[in-house]
C-alpha cells in the first residue's frame, strides 16, 4: 500500500493510564512529529463491560483529543482478549489446546472456533465499527491482534480438523495410506473412531493439525475482514500485525499462521518486529522478518508495532531508537508505530517499556522520537513508498518448518527451520546483497535470477517439478540438506533423494547423521558441520567440499551443477557463515547475478546498504551504521544529495557515519 | 523470652522406633546433657486413628520417659499431616494449588482454609491438650509445623479472598482502577465475574493473593493459638516454628509468611534454621536467619530445629556441630533443638539424619554433643538471654520480596529479593558487624542510626514518608536499586522514581537495564554489575561510583547524599561484595556509625565475632571460627575470662581458635 | 536355546510399505544370507479393523512369499499397540498414570490389567494363533513387544494393590510397622483408607508398589503366554523382547521388570540392544546387556531387535554393522534381527533406520549385510551355540535398583544402580574378563569363584547370610558402598550396616555423605571420589585405600578382608575405572581366581577378547576390535584356524585387525 505520508506514532490507551492525561500526550507526539495512533484493540471488556451494556466513553476521548491535535487514527478489533463476563457465562470460550484446559487471565486463551465466542466478537466489532467507521481521521482498521489458533484442540476443533480431513480424503482408506496409520496399530477404520489428536505420535496427522489450525486463522480473519469491509470507506485500510516466530524477539517465520494465505483478508500487510538492541542490535530481524512483511503482499508494508525502550534488555543506546527507524524505512516499510506511548503501571507488560517511562517524564527515548518525527517531516516524501526488485529470493513454507519440528535436527529443538533460513538470510544480509522472502508458489519463480530453498522439507510434487523446469529453463537454484525429503503430508518420499531436485542438483544420497567432529573447508573458510549432515554422491554435479572425516571423508559435502541452461548449489550440511559466504559468491559469479546495481559494496557490514526507488523515481541509498563505532566509507554511486543533511555528497567522497548513525543518499540521475 | 536454662535436645518420636528404646534413648540424652524434647508434632494419625477413636500411647510413654530421666517436653500439635481417615471421607480436604488437584501422600497437602479439616483438627488439638496440659514437665506448645497456606487455591479458599477484597475496595472500580484491570481485558465488572486468581497475568492481582495467603496463615495460626491458650498454664509458652525461603537449605525472609504478623499468635518466636556445612559452613545462614528470628517479636528465640548430622551433604567435619550450637546462641537464642533425635529407617526423611545414626550406634555427633550439653550445664547461666542492641537495621518485607518475583531481575529466578537481602547482610556479617532484621514499620525507624532497605519494591506512601522524615531527623538511609518502584498492590508510581525517597537520596532516574559488560569500581575494588542496574541522575547526590561502560558511562551507579541532618546512600546495581563493603564502610565513617564498641576488629571473618549482654548485666564476646586453619587474634577488649575453659585472658593476649572452633569471653567490668 | 543354525534377519510389515514389494524384499533378504523375518508385532488394528472383523491378507502375504523364499518367520502377538475401535468402545482402557490419563496415540498406553483389554487381546491372540500355527515355517512367538506396566496406576490396578499388600501382610499393623507409616502421619489403619500410592511420600511404599507392577508384566506375560502354548508345536519356541534401562540405547537392567521371574513365561530368552555407535562404539553395551540377557535363562539367547542403522547418530562407519553382528554371537547370542528391514515412511520412527534407506536402494548398510549373511552361511556352524562358563558373575536385583533410585546418590537421578554396575561390568570387559550377571539367588552363588555384588542396597535377610556362608566356605565376594542398607521393604536396617555382610567384610560404617574435593589412589592410579563416601571403620579389614581429604582422612575408602576361607573386597565410594582395575587385578591375585585360560590377554582392550566352546566342544576366541585403527596382536593361544578367512594361524603368530574388523580363530586341540 502507498502512503501519503509515512505514519509515525504509537499504541495509545486512555484506558490504561493512572489520571487524564490525554491533552498533554496529543501534544508530546505532535510535539515528536508524530502524526498516528492505534487504539481499543484489547480493550473488550472497557467497551462492552457486561454483557450487551457498551461504554465508549475512553473511545470518545480519544477519538476527540486525536481530532483536537490532528493525529490519524487506526482502530484495532478487541477480540483478542476475552471480558470476565463472557468466560463466566461460557467457559467453553476458553481453549483446551495439549496442555491441557486454559483459565482466564492471559489474553489469546479462547478457542477462536467457539461460536459463543464467535457470536460476542461479532456484535462487539460492529458495534465499534459502527461507532468508529465515520470519523474522518481514523485511517484503517486492524483486526484482531496477532492472531493465532492459541492451540485449540477443543472437541468443537477436533470435530471441525474430521470435517477437514473427510473434505480432503473422502475415502478413509486413502487417509490411512497417506498417514501411514497402520504403524503401531493407529489405522482409523471408520470416521467414529478418530482419536483425539493430541497424543499422536504420526507426524503426518500432528503436522496436519497445525496446517488445519493455520487454515482456522485464515478463517477467522476472512470472517472479521468481511465484517469490517461492510463498513469501512475506500480510503480505509484493513490490516493485521502479522508476527514472526519468537525467540524473546522476531527471528523468522511465524509456525502457527500461514502468512500468504491470510493476506487475503487484508488490504495492507502489517508487521510486528522487536528485536535485540544495545550491542545486539545487528539490523537482521528488521531484515529478514521485515523481508517477509514485504513478501506477504508484495509491497510495502507497516510496522505497527515495534520497541521504543521495550524489555529491559533493550534499553536503547542513543541513536538506536532513530537508526532502528531508518532501518524499516530502507526496508520497506511506510511506517514505524511504536508499542507503546506510555509504560503500564500494572500486569504482565510493565517492564515492556513505550516511548515514555513510568512517570511520564520526556526522557531520553522521547527525546529521540522527536528527533525522528521532524526529520521525517521534513524528508519523508522522499523515502516513502520505496520501491525493491532483488533479483534472488528465499522461500519461506510453512510446511518445512513444521516438518523440520516434527522431525528434528541435531538441535533438538523447535527451531531449526528457521535457524536454517537465517543462516541464509543473515549471510546475504553481511554481504549486502538484498532478497526476498516469498511462498512457495510456482508462478512466482520466473521473477528471480535466483531462488533459495532453506531446508524446504515438505514439498508437493508439482512445486518440485516447477523448480526443475525453472533451472533447466536458466533460473538458478540454492538449497540445503533436508529439502523434498517428504511430500505434503511428511511422507518420506520412497526414491532417489532429493526427491525429483536430484535430477537438477546432480546428486542423491540415502545416507544421514548428526555430524561429530567434522569440518568443511572452502577457499581457506573453514568451518564445523552442524545440525545434520547428508552423505552426498555426485552425479553430474561438482563436488565443492569434502567432509573431512576419518569416515566420512569419501562424501561431499556441498556441490554445484550445471543442469540445462542453470545452475544449483547444494549445501549437505550446515557450517560457518563466512564458508557459506565465499560459496554464495562463487555461485553469484558463476551464475551472472549482478550485485544490485554495484552501488554499495564499497562499504561492508556493520554498514549496510539498503536501496530502492522512491515516489519521484529517484534511486535512493541508505547507510546503516550498526555498530558502537564511526565508519568512513566511500561514495561510489553518482553524486548525490544526503537527505537528512540536505548535503551534496559527490561521487568518491568519503561518507562518515556517527555510531549507529545513517545517511541516505538521494541519487541525482 | 527469657529462659531459666538452655535448653538443648531434639525432636523425639517414639511412634517411629524400629524397637522399644525409649529408656535408652532419655539415657543417652541425660548423659550428653541434653534436658528437652519436642513430641507429637506430625503424629494425628497415631493418635486418632480413626475418627474420634483416640489412642494416647507413644504419647504416655514419652512423657513418663521424659518425667524419670527429668527432661522438660515441648507438645506440638499435630494438625500439618492428616490422616488417611480424614481425606477418604472429605477428599475435598486435599487443597488444589496452582499446580491442581493434591493427592494424598505429602504433609501439608490440605487446604487450611477447609471447615472440615479445621473441625477435626480442633477436636484432635482439643484432645491433646486436655491430656497434656497439667504435666509438670510440658514446658510449651508448638503451634502445628511451619505452617504456610500451601498454596491453596480451592473454591472455598477463592471465594474467601472475593470477601478479602471486597472488603478492602467496597467499590468494585476502585479495585478495577488500583489493580489496572483495563489492561488485556481484565476488568471485574460484577462481583460474580471475579474469576479464578491461579493463570492471572496481572502481577498486582497474583502479589494480592500471595497476600492475600499469608493472611490465611496468620488466621490459622491466631486460630490455633487461641484453642491451645484455653488449656495452657502461665508458665508455658506457645511457638511456632517459622522457617525460611528454602534455598536446599535456610536462605532467607520466607515468602509464604508474614511472621511479623502472625507472631501474635506465639509468645516466643521459635524458628528452624538448616545450612550448609563441610567447606561450606560460613555462619551467614545462622547470622541472617537467626536475625529474621530474634526480630520476629525483638527478643531471644528458640532454636527448634537445626540439624544435627542432616542430609549426606552436611555430614558435619569434627568441630562443627558444636560450633554451630555456639553460632546460634552468639546471636540471640535461647535454645537448640535437633531435628532429629534418631535417624529414620523410612519415608522420604531417612537420610535427613540425626543425633544417632540408623544403628543407634553412640557416633560422631551424638560424642560431639556431649561436649556441647556439658559445657552449657557448666556454663549456661552465662551465656542464655544474651541481649543485643544494634544501631544498624536491615528492613524485611513480604510486599518488595513478592514484587521482586513478579517482575524478577536478569536472573529470572524467585530468589532476587533475599539474594538482595542476603548481599548486604552477609557483608555486614563479614565486617563483623551486627544488625537486626526488622518489619517495615514507621515506629521502629527511631531506634536506629542506620536502616537498610534492600530492593524495597513495594512500598505504602506512609511508609516512604516516615523514612523521609527518619532522614531529616538525622537518620541514615541505605537503600538499592528496585526500592520504592511501586506502592503496594504493586502498581508502579507514575512520577518520580524512587517515589517520595528521591527527594532524600537526591538523585531520580527513568531508564533501567540488564547490566551486560558494566563493572563498577570503589577504591580499587572493582566487580561486575549483575541483577539490575538503574541509570541514576545525581540532583543534589555525590556521585561515588559512575558505570564503566561505552554507553551508560554518563549514568551514576552509586550515589550519597547529605538531606537534612541525614544521609543516604543508593545503590543502583548489584556487584561484588569487596566494592560493597569499601562503600559501607566510608559511609558508616561519614555518618560516625561508631562499629559496636570497637572490640571485634582485631577479627577479621573467617573469625566472627558477636557479642551481647548476659543476665548478669556483663559484656559477652563469642570468636568463632568459620574455618578449617587455626586463627589467633588479639584481645583487644578488657581483661575478661574465657568462660569454656575458664581461663583468664587479658587485654592484648593472643587468642588461638581451632578449626572451628570458639572462644568465649566475659569482660570483666 | 540351542539352534540348528544362527538367526539372521529382520523385522518386516508388509502393512507399512509404501507400493508391493515383498517379493523383491524377500529376494534382496535371501541375497544378503538372511533366513528370517519377524511380523505381526504391531499390527492389531491391520489384523482386527473393528470389533470381530479380521483381515489377515497382510499376514498371508508375508507367510507365503517367506515360504517361497525359504524365509523362517517369527510371529509376534500384536498386543502392546492398541486399536483405535478398542479406545473408543473403553476408554478406561487407556492408563492412568503417575503423569495423569494417557490419552490414544502412543503404543503402550493402555492398563494392562484392564479386563476389556485383557478380554480383546485374547480374542485377537487366539484368532492369529489359528491361523498361524500350522505353517510350517513358523519357528516360533514372540510375546506381545517390551512389554511393561506403563505405570499403570488405574484405579482398577490400584485395588489389585491392595488385594497384593493383603496377601503379604495379612495383619495391616505389620504393613504399617514394617513401612514405618507412623511417619507423617501415614498410617492406614483400616483397609478402605488405603489411599493413592501415586504421590506418597513414603519410599517403601513407592518401591512396593513399583515391584508390584513388575509383577503385573510376569502375570501379563505368563497369560498371554499360556494362551499360544494352547496352540503353538514342540519345535516352536515362545520368546519376549526384554530390553533395558533406556539412556537413548540400551544401558543396563531393565528397572520395570523382573526379567527373572518373567522368564519363566518364555522358552528362550530374547532381547533387544540398541547401542551408541560411530566413535561410541565400545562393545559396552553388546556385553553388559547381552551378558544380562544370557542369564536370563542361563543359555544362549536371541537378539530379536538391534539396529542396522538406526537413529541419524547410530549411521555406522564402515565395517561397524559386521562387527556389532559378531560381538553379539561372541556373547552368546544365537541370532541378530534388525529392527527393521527398511526404514518406515511415516511416524515417530521414520528416522530409526533399517537395512534399507527410504529409498530402498541397496546401500551401504545392505551390502554389509550380505558379507554377514554369507560369512554365517559358511561358517555359522562353527561359531552357534557358544557355550561360556565364567568364574565371576555379577548379581542384578531390581530392589536394589528402584532403592537407589528412591533414595539416590550425589547425581541425583534415576540411573546410580546401573552407574554402579556399569562401573565394574565396564572394568571388567577393559581387562578382557568375561562373567555372568545373574539373579539375587542363594543356590547360583556356589557357581562362581567370585560374586560381585553392585549396590546392593535392598537385601534381604537369608541372602545376606547365604551371601556369609559363600565367603566362609572360600568364595570371594566383591561389594560396594550402598550395600545391605535396607530390608527388602526399603526399610532401613538398625543396626551395624553393611547388615550382617559387616562380619564377612570386617569393617562398619555409620557416617557418610557426598564426596566433595575427595581424592582416593591405589597404586598411582588416582581418581576422585563421586556419588557417595562411607566413612568406613576397619574391624579386621585391611584398609588398602583412604580418602585423600583434611578431614575425613582418618576413615578407609577400600578395604579387603580374609574371612574364614574366603576374601572380601569393599568399595565404600565409586571412582575411576583404572583405580578400580588395579584393585580388581590384584584382588583377583589374591583370591588365584585364574582369568580364563590366560589365552586372550596378549590382547588389550580396544582389541576385546571373547571366547567359549561351540558345538563340536572346540575352543573359539574372538578377538573385536572396537577402534578405528588397526590392530595387532599376538596368538598366544594355541595353534588354530582362523574360521572367516579359513586360514591356519599358528601360536605367536601375528593377526592383524583391522579397523572396527573382527577375527575368530578355533584352536586345534
Amino acid at each position: 500500500m502507498k502512503v501519503q505520508n509515512l505514519i509515525y506514532g504509537a499504541a495509545y490507551y486512555d484506558e490504561y493510564m493512572p489520571y487524564d492525561r490525554i491533552e498533554k500526550d496529543m501534544e508530546l507526539m505532535v510535539r515528536a512529529g508524530m502524526n498516528t495512533i492505534r487504539i481499543a484493540e484489547s480493550t473488550w471488556s472497557t467497551l462492552e463491560p457486561q454483557e450487551g451494556v457498551f461504554d465508549f466513553t475512553h473511545l470518545r476521548r480519544m477519538l476527540d483529543a486525536a481530532k483536537k491535535y490532528g493525529l490519524n487514527v487506526i482502530i484495532g478489533t478487541p477480540t483478542y482478549a476475552v471480558p470476565t463476563w463472557l468466560v463466566r457465562k461460557c467457559p467453553e470460550v476458553l481453549a483446551i489446546t495439549h496442555g491441557g484446559q486454559n483459565l482466564y487471565g492471559p489474553r489469546q486463551n479462547m478457542d477462536i472456533t467457539n461460536p459463543v465466542y464467535l457470536h460476542h466478537a461479532e456484535i462487539i466489532i460492529r458495534k465499534l465499527m459502527e461507532y468508529v467507521k465515520d470519523e474522518p481521521h481514523v485511517i484503517g482498521f486492524q483486526l484482531d491482534n496477532e492472531t493465532k489458533s492459541y492451540d485449540t484442540c477443543t472437541p468443537y476443533a477436533q470435530s471441525k480438523f474430521v470435517e477437514y480431513i473427510k473434505d480432503k480424503f473422502p475415502n478413509l482408506e486413502d487417509f490411512n495410506h497417506e498417514f501411514g496409520f497402520d504403524y503401531w496399530s493407529n489405522r482409523i477404520n471408520t470416521w467414529e473412531d478418530f482419536p483425539d489428536v493430541r497424543a499422536t505420535i504420526n507426524q503426518s496427522f500432528a503436522a496436519e493439525y497445525r496446517k488445519f489450525q493455520r487454515q482456522l486463522v485464515t478463517d477467522f480473519l476472512t470472517w472479521q475482514s468481511n465484517i469490517v469491509a461492510e463498513y469501512k470507506r475506500p480510503d480505509q485500510f484493513i490490516t493485521q500485525n502479522f508476527d514472526f516466530e519468537w525467540h524473546d524477539y522476531s527471528y523468522g517465520l511465524q509456525p502457527e499462521v500461514d502468512q500468504y494465505a491470510a493476506s487475503k483478508a487484508v488490504t495492507v500487510a502489517g508487521a510486528d518486529i522487536y528485536h535485540p538492541s544495545q550491542e545486539h542490535l545487528s539490523g537482521q530481524e528488521i531484515t529478514t522478518c521485515g523481508n517477509i512483511a514485504r513478501g506477504i503482499k508484495n509491497e510495502n508494508y507497516l510496522i505497527l508495532e515495534t520497541q521504543c525502550q521495550g524489555n529491559p534488555e533493550w534499553l536503547p543506546y542513543p541513536g538506536q531508537i532513530r537508526l532502528q527507524a531508518y532501518s524499516h524505512l530502507a526496508n520497506g516499510a511506510n511506517s514505524v508505530m511504536y508499542w507503546h506511548w506510555h509504560s503500564i503501571h500494572n500486569a504482565i507488560e510493565s517492564y515492556w517499556k513505550g516511548v515514555l517511562s513510568h512517570d511520564f517524564s520526556e526522557g531520553e527515548a522521547y527525546k529521540e522520537c522527536c528527533v525522528i518525527g521532524n526529520e521525517w517531516k521534513r524528508i519523508g516524501d522522499k523515502i516513502k513508498n520505496l520501491r525493491k526488485t532483488n533479483k534472488i529470493a528465499i522461500v519461506a513454507n510453512n510446511e518445512a518448518l513444521t516438518g523440520l519440528i516434527q522431525f528434528p535436527t541435531a538441535t533438538k529443538d523447535a527451531h531449526a527451520y528457521n535457524r536454517v533460513l537465517r543462516w541464509i538470510a543473515d549471510s546475504l544480509f553481511e554481504m549486502n546483497i538484498e532478497f526476498d522472502i516469498i511462498p512457495a508458489n510456482e508462478n512466482l519463480l520466473s521473477n528471480y535470477d535466483c531462488i533459495i530453498l532453506p531446508a524446504f522439507y515438505s514439498a508437493k510434487e508439482s512445486y518440485l517439478n516447477a523448480l526443475d523446469t525453472y533451472v533447466s529453463n536458466g533460473g538458478n537454484l540454492i538449497t540445503t540438506f533436508k529439502t523434498a525429503f517428504s511430500d505434503e503430508h511428511l511422507k518420506i518420499y520412497h526414491n532417489t533423494q532429493p526427491h525429483i531436485l536430484h535430477k537438477a542438483l546432480g546428486l542423491h544420497y540415502d545416507q544421514f547423521t548428526y555430524p561429530e567432529n567434522v569440518t568443511v573447508n572452502y577457499k581457506d573458510e573453514t568451518s564445523e558441520a552442524s545440525e545434520w549432515m547428508e552423505m552426498l554422491l555426485c552425479d553430474s554435479a561438482t563436488p565443492l567440499v569434502h567432509y573431512e572425516h576419518h569416515a566420512w571423508d569419501r562424501y561431499t559435502a556441498v556441490a554445484q551443477n550445471h543442469y540445462s541452461k542453470g545452475h544449483t548449489l547444494y549445501l549437505g550440511t550446515m557450517f560457518g557463515k563466512n564458508t557459506l559466504k565465499a560459496l554464495l559468491k562463487d555461485f553469484f559469479l558463476l551464475c551472472d547475478i549482478n550485485e544490485p546495481d554495484k552501488l554499495s559494496f564499497s562499504a561492508t557490514y556493520p554498514v549496510s546498504v539498503k536501496q530502492g526507488i522512491n515516489d519521484d523515481g529517484k534511486h535512493i541509498l541508505y547507510f546503516l551504521n550498526y555498530s558502537k563505532k564511526i565508519q568512513t566509507i566511500t561514495n561510489t554511486s553518482g553524486d548525490a544529495v544526503e537527505l537528512i543533511s540536505n548535503e551534496n555528497v559527490f561521487r568518491n567522497d568519503r561518507i562518515t557515519l556517527e555510531p549507529w548513525g545513517v545517511k541516505i543518499l538521494e541519487i541525482r540521475v
